[in-house]
């Protein structure tokens, strides 16, 4: 990227676009960097192996609405960082933490929070192993979690064909309808999906299953959303999508909501983040070695489109074709 | 730590004690975790090596005076992360960087700090390999190092004996004078401290020479400042240490300033952090193979004092001993 975009603000430009800017600026590493910037986890050469390391930082502003626990904040923030080890096949080793604090917060918050981190750790064969402590005006927490994938089984963002089958774990919406409830005070109703929302749960069996079955041909986390997350892949890997919208596994709670309050069942779905599914691409011929390594993980995969070599994304619902909207989360531009 | 604390403020119970209320909170993880929380690396077997990851967060409020440029915060995130894989003895493997940054700043800011990051990445043989960047009210940056030590050379926190000799790389004052002057407004004469200050030099070639002399029983930064370090030291290993301030190889400019400015030497030096030196014990008969190693690596190791049995910190100056004084930085506290 030029540099004739730096009299602008970072609010105009947006995340995409900043982060594009800071990868022209980087350099490369040495070999044994066999990942770098741009993927969910940056992968590092150690003998057979890849050692994966992903980082992400949630703070009030973004990413705690009010009715969020502090024990959901601290479950949130490792488990958003243990999805990016499940889209890469990782076994997790360990996590990390940065917390900023005001110094105006309860002990006892402080207490919950970490409770909630070393719960979703557990939950998942992992730890918290080591972190940094700060004061600072608003809640601010990084995670950082590394794990470990043999390299013959790392599943790269990268290697979509044409004629892959688009495939995604579990079901979508539950992020959507925890957080339509949450906007449109639905809350009781929906106490589970609400639960869902702040307590992901990172698809690391699912992603370790896929990983040995050498099939996939590209995988990413769908924590920007569906839609986004396809719109990456594509760019990435230059080919296009046709989505049937009637074959996601959508959570039946999502299409209540969406009736109930007048919004398309989209926008609770494939344009919403949060659900923390993995979206992969499949070589044609293996649907039924991939569908049985996840049913094998106790979970399920639901093949809900296709690769197309033009690079265009398309929505097929109800037997008719139109553009998939590039819309999902960005920061630097959250609006709501 | 018992949960009688929990009904008050961070502010009130400061940074050491929340850190311990939190260890105790934390699940110990599985057996490849060879080092958890407290040291300056957590450490993770693979095959003969540790992989060592360290997190360190830095925000407005704590850590970037109005004079510090953009390239320099940069420099700074990247720096004290590696410094804490230099108290390991390990080579880095790699960064990550989460970024928080307000949408009111220029394009050009962004630019610049990624340019002291990759800078600083660049200057220690690593790179930055991946991140996260978000919106955020005020600035807030987290960087987190991994890098890999042979198991045999690891060097831990823990292992100081009595009779060990206690040593330090390079020159201590260089922060304190950088901060001195700033305070006091005495920048122009001081200008290569204040980028001391700011553009901290990690030392990883003496921490990887250091590491493969197998003689270094003990090792940590010295980011909290020297006395704080020996505190902690002293009540990890549960040792005492005479320090003798005459042998503690301190930057000429710090005698000037503390006589210009009217400030004890040893607030500019002993009791102020950010010098991002190495403090070690030594075993009592490998004085010249510490030495030598260090040499061979382009720097300087002084013995400054020695470990005893007698859990008590003495500062001997001018042949007259007092206790030394348990100050230095500490966040939740920070009143400066």
């Amino acid at each position: 990227m030029a540099k004739k975009t730096t009299s602008e603000k970072l609010g105009t430009i947006g995340e995409r676009k900043a982060i594009d800017l800071v990868k022209s600026i980087l350099s490369p590493g040495n070999e044994d960097i066999a990942v770098g910037p741009g993927d969910d986890c940056a992968a590092i050469k150690i003998n057979d192996n890849y050692i994966v390391i992903t980082t992400d930082m949630a703070s009030e502003k973004t990413h705690f609405p009010p009715n969020i626990t502090p024990y959901q904040i601290g479950w949130h923030i490792v488990a958003i960082n243990l999805s990016d080890l499940a889209a890469k096949g990782a076994k997790p080793l360990g996590v990390v933490i940065a917390a900023g604090l005001p110094d105006s917060y309860d002990v006892k918050f402080l207490e919950d929070m970490f409770e909630g981190m070393n719960s979703c750790a557990l939950t998942y064969d992992t730890a918290i192993i080591g972190g940094d402590m700060k004061s600072h005006d608003c809640i601010t927490l990084t995670g950082t979690a590394i794990g470990k994938v043999p390299q013959s089984e790392f599943m790269s963002r990268l290697g979509a064909k044409k004629g892959d089958l688009l495939c995604v774990t579990g079901t979508i919406g539950n992020a959507g309808v925890g957080y339509y409830s949450l906007k449109h005070k639905q809350v009781p109703e929906n106490r589970a999906a609400f639960v869902g929302l702040f307590e992901p749960k990172p698809k690391l069996a699912e992603g370790m299953a896929l990983a040995k079955t050498g099939v996939v041909t590209s995988c990413m986390d769908i924590s920007d959303g569906l839609a986004n997350s396809l719109y990456q892949l594509a760019e990435l890997n230059r080919v296009g999508f046709d989505l049937f919208f009637d074959d996601i596994p959508i959570a039946p709670k999502a299409f209540e909501l969406a009736e109930k309050l007048s919004i398309p069942i989209e926008d609770l779905t494939i344009y919403f983040g949060g659900d923390y599914e993995l979206v992969v691409t499949i070589k044609s011929d293996s649907w039924e070695v991939a569908r049985e390594a996840v049913r094998a993980a106790g979970a399920k995969l639901s093949q809900i489109g296709i690769v197309t070599e033009k690079r265009e994304l398309n929505l097929i619902k109800e037997g008719s074709k139109e553009i998939l909207k590039n819309r999902g989360f960005e920061h630097f531009k959250w609006v709501d």
